[in-house]
């Protein structure tokens, strides 16, 4: 196995270091033969070669069987609406050049987290919810965008193509007959032309899955139901910024988002990475929670090797650190944290 | 004051005709001569003319000094992505033919119904928010939209001006200058080019309002920052389709959704509504909270006529219901609950 290891900012390098020492200790413990290439992403990328995404980093990721990526962005960069360069497209370049046009996102709870929620109890207790995001097509991408030649004037252009939504939709439907049976197809049919042809796509391949319920909202109202109701949810199928905005406001539901991981697939290329951000305040501080990007590990195990049990194995570690407290600070409670660094060398 | 009523669709009907009464007797009681006249809009105009917004109900608009709106939506219409026409259109064309460019959407909380909120107390205890949504722009209305010729491919275009952000922004920095001098601008700059205008044109106003502080958040960060810390936010400015998703989500937070109001500003014309739905369940069955379509009556004294007294004398007496328990069984708790005309009448 050939993974790519792309750390990108803030606290990404500290938090795939600590995958990595799991990875590592999977290979021997099951007998894989596991190599690693690095590559710069992001501002790390831009410092380095003044391109977030350069063309080194594509070749790695392309000799890859699977990526790590740890997080970009950086605060330089984001309040400068004229930036010439920004980290974020290298991101966007990375999803479109790989193709990885289906982001997931589960929405679990950890028993011995699920107290940080914002949620009350009752209401989040037992979440278990899967999104899939298509990333590679939408808003981020469609053609025309930009400004009107006096520049008083701004445009984008979101478009889909009934192959783009077909394809993620599978997932979705593949993803539910595997899990409750209830696939949810989130849009905006009520507004947008894009948003009908969601619907349209979805319920004609709905009777190719006639054991998937299939349930068609709003994005409104799934805005709303996520935070009423968040039990109500199997998968959620969007396009790529509904899921953008979704998927985060999902993401604070469990209470635990240091240790909510991510997948993002493609027909060739798979990445994963934890769906917290680049966290430039702590970075360098060996204080960053590296769970995250550990399960991403396990994601990875599971979702580019097929490997259930590696992929097991680390989440029974991840659980035994929460339940011995063998954390960091940002859920230690007062009781003794453990740096960053000690964490990983626990679960290895 | 002439008063345009347009009840509209499922419990619409039953809660305007409540306002009306509370209307009639802040008329009676502060001596202003009040008429009403009342349109059909919404799937209720589909029926009686094929048109969800007919001229004749835009020319009772145009003549009144305020419009009272129920609320819009059929069950039927929702799931057929081919229908021709939807009530939906009815809505979006009143907003954009009355010019309502400002979508008002206060959040705050009533003690007496705060524990039903899905948040913990403590961090939605005193929330005290208010959203400025652009409501005439950006994806809802932008052209070209539409599919290609198979039908293969649909596509929709965002698209806003300087001005049409200029003109939302000052009334979110004027409101700042009122409340607590706190302004979010919501984008998603790091990939849309209507959001880098968004922000440019913010950043340049913000000179001219030096008492207020600006923060700039993309909004996939809000969508989850609401949720974790509510209190953080004071007002937040943002464009049509963001605004759609995030006060929806807002709408959640207070556990009173049933008693929010709202105002929808232009120009010319001035719109106020409650934010819950349509609600068909619920239809013809007395039985609906009409607490919000008071207490946006209650707006309507405020921003369309100025009348401050008059505003407070209807939130004092919707307070004093829900001290009194002279309220719908939604809130009502298994106490003793009334029914929508109940209500009604003993606020009038
Ligand atoms: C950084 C940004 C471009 C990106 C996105 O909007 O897709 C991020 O928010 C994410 O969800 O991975
Ligand atoms: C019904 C729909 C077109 C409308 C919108 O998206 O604006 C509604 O969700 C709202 O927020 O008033």
């Amino acid at each position: 196995m050939n993974i790519a290891l792309l750390p990108g900012d803030g606290i990404g390098p500290e938090v795939i270091a600590q995958a990595v020492k799991v990875v590592k200790a999977v290979g021997k413990k099951f007998g894989h033969k596991i190599s690693f290439e690095e590559a710069p992403v992001g501002a790390a990328a831009i410092d380095l070669t003044g391109d977030p995404y350069p063309d080194n980093t594509h070749e790695v990721c392309l000799r890859a069987d699977a990526v790590l990526f740890g997080a970009i962005g950086d605060p330089k960069y984001d309040n400068d609406p004229k930036a010439k360069v920004r980290p974020e497209q290298g991101l966007l370049r990375m999803r479109q050049k790989l193709g990885l046009f289906a982001n997931v996102r589960p929405t679990f709870t950890f028993p011995s987290l699920v107290h940080k929620s914002p949620l009350k109890l009752e209401r989040v207790d037992g979440v278990d919810f899967v999104f899939f995001r298509e990333l590679t097509g939408g808003v981020y991408f469609g053609e025309p965008r930009g400004r009107n030649e006096q520049g008083t004037k701004a445009f984008d252009t979101n478009v889909y193509s009934k192959e783009e939504i077909i394809r993620l939709a599978r997932m979705g439907f593949e993803a539910a007959q595997k899990r409750r049976k209830l696939l949810t197809c989130v849009d905006k049919a009520n507004v947008m032309a894009t948003s009908r042809l969601w619907r349209e796509t979805v319920q004609e391949l709905a009777s190719e899955y006639p054991d998937v319920k299939v349930e068609y909202e709003f994005v409104d109202a799934v805005a709303m139901r996520l935070i009423q109701w968040p039990k109500a949810y199997d998968v959620l199928i969007t396009e790529n910024l509904f899921g953008d905005i979704l998927t985060d406001e999902a993401s604070v539901i469990s209470g635990s988002m240091g240790l909510m991981p991510s997948a993002s697939l493609g027909t060739e290329n798979k990445l994963f990475e934890p769906i917290h951000g680049s966290y430039p305040q702590a970075a360098g501080k060996d204080i960053a929670n590296p769970l995250a990007t550990v399960l991403s590990a396990a994601m990875m195990f599971e979702y580019a090797f097929d490997l259930k049990e590696e992929a097991q194995a680390i989440s029974d570690v991840v659980n035994k650190s929460l339940a011995e407290g063998v954390v960091t600070e940002d859920i230690s409670e007062g009781s003794k944290s453990y740096k960053t660094s000690e964490v990983g060398d626990w679960l290895a």
